[in-house]
């Protein structure tokens, strides 16, 4: 028997603007990629516990966008970005801005990959405009909420 | 009499993916933009020189995109992306891939700049996936390519 952790793996290198991370779920890849791709599935799982995710819109398809907000106790706080490719199963490149910090805009690279049994692995790079603003962006919390985000993920997928 | 220089800039610093150039043109940063915006006048300065321009569509606003093909000699080589953020007279944020290199994507960050005496200045941040990938871009003779394109947008605007 395989002892298998799904646990989000960050990879903060000094020096450069990226993130790089993997998650692993009990799930095949095409589970993974549906819940990323249906509003009505992004909207249980994507952020941290405790925030209500209203959706504007999600159009996961190659030259499509998408806009959110996380409402929380202590104020909403908006995203919004375009879908450069979208692969079935397979990739998706997307931008991503956080209204907080206005044209200090990341491009993210989502990888998801069959393993055996059943099982898949998320990987993504997540590349700022600067370093600085790299690790800003690390310093707010942003491994915690996205852990919460892909425990949940894991809970839906497994369903 | 101040002695300006229209000339490309280019600073590709080591170990980061990003390239930072700036171009002065001698003409106001609202008549850069639109020769950014109007995919007529895209067509007469983008790329090196003695390609032709094929521009598939062409919509610079936010949430639009982009493709296009140089064709030359030698072969056809496609360019496609998304227009993340486009604000008039001022700032752009578009993905770029070449076909070449498929899903090794770019971000690129243009921001024009008036300065005085009807001249004005762009400014762009160009970051890719990985630093070798930014490395291999510059190696290919990107900046010899940018440079021409510039020259011709430079006697564009001067019209």
């Amino acid at each position: 028997m395989t002892t298998t952790t799904n646990t989000l793996t960050l990879d903060v290198p000094a020096g450069v603007p990226w993130i790089d991370f993997t998650r692993e779920f009990d799930a095949p890849a095409a589970a993974v990629f549906e819940a990323h791709r249906d509003p009505a599935k992004v909207r249980q799982w994507l952020g941290p516990h405790g925030y209500e995710m209203d959706i504007d819109h999600w159009d996961f398809t190659t030259g499509g966008g998408y806009a959110y907000a996380h409402v929380t106790d202590h104020g909403t706080f908006g995203f919004r970005g375009v879908f450069h490719t979208v692969r079935q199963d397979e990739f998706a490149l997307q931008t991503f801005e956080f209204d907080g910090a206005p044209d200090d805009v990341a491009l993210e690279f989502l990888w998801f990959e069959d393993l055996a049994d059943g099982r898949s692995r998320l990987r993504g790079r997540s590349i700022g405009r600067t370093v600085e603003g790299r690790d800003a962006m690390v310093a707010s919390g942003m491994e915690k909420g996205m852990a919460e985000g892909y425990d949940r993920l894991d809970d839906l997928v497994r369903c």
